[in-house]
């Protein structure tokens, strides 16, 4: 399959769409400045064959994209039990960053993509490195991508001075004892993660190793993580990766995704390629709302589905 | 591979453990009567081998995998728009059988496997067929089982007679304007959809067409599906198909699975096979104890996993 | 104090704005042909001196005004523990139909003035009464009143044709093993006892045992209920008598209220009257607009409050 | 009455079970060490009648009981507008911390009197005294105890250690733009606040304003709220003053009343007298048992009620 051709003929028809519809994360200036009228898609295949469209090469902010990363550097380091022991892998059915199941759980988040569960998973690796986490952060990150990824520190200092969410949940789950470390100290982490200033082809390089049985996405011999640990790390994609819209997203486009409030979209396709588009306008769930169309589009053409 | 082999390894392993732990469905004292120490396994491929080992020749309460055929029966004749305008596709996150999230979505179910959401569905099937409701599904079955299925009189006057939770839920959907028809007639229905009396090799050939693109189990040519709606049908069964486990069974077995409170479950491995399992006790979360570590061990050794 | 001149003037100022705003009770056509356009008022002192204006002497349907009556019933021929062991005794702070709370806790509905507590106190009536149930509670009535009290049973047949929450509630609480009768026999009752139809100032009069310490409104040497369980009763009208408004109650009128969807409102002042209010707009929290209006101008020119 | 005697007896009835039942509030050090065998009470009648008995004069943790009067110095300086527009008036239906209905209601807590709304008192006291907040607040006290009062500042800075719930609460209200002071800053003064030590003689004491229409508990002539102000305090606490027992400390003891996990209960009788005890072991409410036990003797013996 041409797939240079095929993604050139979606940002064709998409990129005049930018930002008529949806609208752009407001809840940080870093964020809301923006703008919505940016389109891109990348891909790399098992094989490592690229291409990329529109603004395919211009860096954003990840966001909520990052929860993949750490899942799987926590994965790397940790034993199944330790990880597992403090969050869950069900479905939320609540928006994402909902307090009210984290009650009714006693301060366990439903799964690591909600940000709960993202702080827990940060709390974890801050556990594992101390003052060395976000560097070890960028040495992962940049030892995927083959080239240094950076941090976006406006943007990890807007979420500081005003993340007062995030401060809700991290010290909720702090008072059932469901955090080790000094909730400053987590989110510090927890916000630079958020901020890791990437392009969706980098996304799509870094992500290779889920559609690779776990190999490292270029280095041949090199395995991220197991077989195994690819497959459900892409399971909680599929049924956690998407907000509230999993079930619709799973039901449309019938692929393992993860999204973030940057506006941008990782997909995976098992044992053939990854996937990464970005526009910034946001639909009602949180997703990127001319990512989920391309999503549709791609899989549409080309009939990938892991269904 | 020598499924028949494998299917026959995997009884010899479990058999003995059945009814050790877990409890057998309670509720109605038809259920309640079955002995836990069953366990039954069968599978059919694409091409149509068929293999069965225990009690896979069984006949059982198929109790809420009922939902993936009455789902198909609607989806075969309604409009997409029609369809969906009463039922969500999220994962709900709460019990089967919780009114939490039906009164917050104004009597609009989460998704089409829990009770509610099939409690919708077949108002609508009740809609399109009328009194005859009950005698469309059975040749629908039976058209897809390639012999006569049919109902358990007395499960079906069981939940009947103490289905209470169930008459709650359809009342409250009633009084949010959620359901078109009485409810007396739309549980009646919904009661003998429960209680079809199925052998899991049974199951296996009947929901073929969901691993067949559509295609019917065993005639060559006829659809039962679109492909794109035995996909969408398999990503619900995946996402929503095993109540709060969900997620934890997209981890841990990779597969879409329906199951239902009779223990038994579907699982669908997309152009390769289905496969049915059956074992009387449920674990916690209300599905089958033995029929998760079967479909587990058969992953493991089979390596099969949408992912 | 001249309370026929202050009841007169309430009436003057208030009459003409019935019906403007606020909207009657639509769910049964019965309540909805009711015209907004009615105001009546009426009190009874201790001493028995009475007063009425406006339509005060019209019958209206009482609804959850009831639920004062039959709890009264149950207390008169229960012991605490029985009557108690299935109810609360806690203000909801959810609408007075929700089923979250119910499940929260089991089927224990929170306190006697919610449906579902009223359908409690009715399972408890009917176990005590059986057949007779319905007219052991217009004997009960008329006994307080001092004239013979009857049903609409318009109302009540509107009621069991289309009170599809009631059915919801009760069959819920039937799941949960907290009913002991059959729920249409419970119902039955429960929507007769609704579809009382008094006057304001048989209200005034049939409450009159609430400001008297337990005694008969009229007849001397007669106790209805202990001076302890009518404070106690007053109590619970305070605390759960208006639905989700009853601490804006307090604060604003300070008496002991109970009120009903027809539109009705009895209030209480211990050791000196009991007053009712009748106008059929209702606010947003499903209490009488005039009503609430009626008595926080009572309040305000009597200075009569508990606080 | 001799209210002397019966303080006396109720402390002899009592003081022997102080400690054998219950536990004493661990949530913090500072509370964790105080025994749970005190058990003390204290009254002041509106004409200046005191009598205490038991540990009656020992200083404790007023904790929540704070609430009533930070509560009271807002009423005193702001206008109803503008205090009531970020808190309701609602019992909560839930437990005194939860962040359940802080969710669904945007932030607004449902009354003054639980954590989340003290919170949002604290935040426009602070508005209105800036950095001498604290100093007003013990000024106050102190003016109302006709003795100086002070605050424990070993209990508010392990409040300000351990207090993560009450981190999240008050982020999770600035994030919905409830809050408009720094949280640091608000939580600064919650928790010195809740730290305030005084005896049950001194609350009796300063709570008298309560009992006296709102004139000052001592000084003649002086107003501290206005009579209907002190009407509507006392409502709050007789619906919303004992955290989820409300109801039925309204049903058992009948008195407006304002508990706090120090141990310490407040009572008004309107027109008579406050009451207060305090006994540090807690039940599963969060009310101190023992105090609960001796309101309820008061009442009795007394047969003093508001209904």
């Amino acid at each position: 399959m041409d797939f240079q051709r095929l993604l050139d003929e979606i940002a064709h028809r998409l990129m005049h769409e930018a930002g008529r519809e949806g609208a752009v994360a407001s809840y940080i200036p870093a964020l809301a400045r923006v703008s919505g009228a940016h389109f891109g898609i990348a891909l790399r295949t098992c094989e490592g064959e690229e291409a990329s469209a529109g603004d395919g090469r211009l860096p954003f902010s990840i966001q909520s994209i990052s929860k993949l990363f750490t899942l799987t550097l926590a994965m790397r380091h940790m034993s199944e039990d330790a990880l597992w022991a403090r969050i869950g892998r069900e479905p939320s059915g609540n928006p994402f960053n909902s307090l009210v199941q984290l009650e009714s759980e006693q301060g366990k988040p439903r799964n690591p993509f909600i940000n709960a569960g993202a702080i827990a998973v940060a709390d974890r690796l801050v556990g594992l490195y101390g003052a060395d986490a976000k560097g070890e952060l960028l040495a992962f990150m940049s030892h995927l991508a083959g080239e240094p990824i950076g941090f976006d520190h406006e943007v990890a200092a807007s979420e500081a001075a005003t993340g007062y969410r995030n401060y809700a949940l991290a010290n909720f789950m702090k008072s059932f004892g469901k955090l080790d470390h000094d909730v400053d100290t987590v989110l510090d982490f927890y916000f630079h993660q958020c901020a890791l200033s990437m392009s969706a082809l980098q996304l799509a390089r870094t992500a290779g190793y889920l559609c690779r049985d776990g190999a490292h996405p270029c280095r041949e011999g090199a395995q991220v993580v197991t077989e195994r640990q690819a497959r459900r790390i892409n399971a909680l994609m599929l049924t956690c990766g998407t907000y509230d819209a999993a079930g619709d997203v799973a039901f449309h486009i019938g692929l393992p995704c993860k999204s973030g409030v940057g506006g941008g979209i990782v997909a995976v396709v098992p044992d053939r390629l990854t996937l990464a588009v970005w526009s910034p306008a946001l639909d009602a769930t949180g997703n990127s709302l001319l990512g989920m169309k391309a999503l549709a589009l791609f899989a549409q053409r080309t009939g990938l589905s892991i269904f």
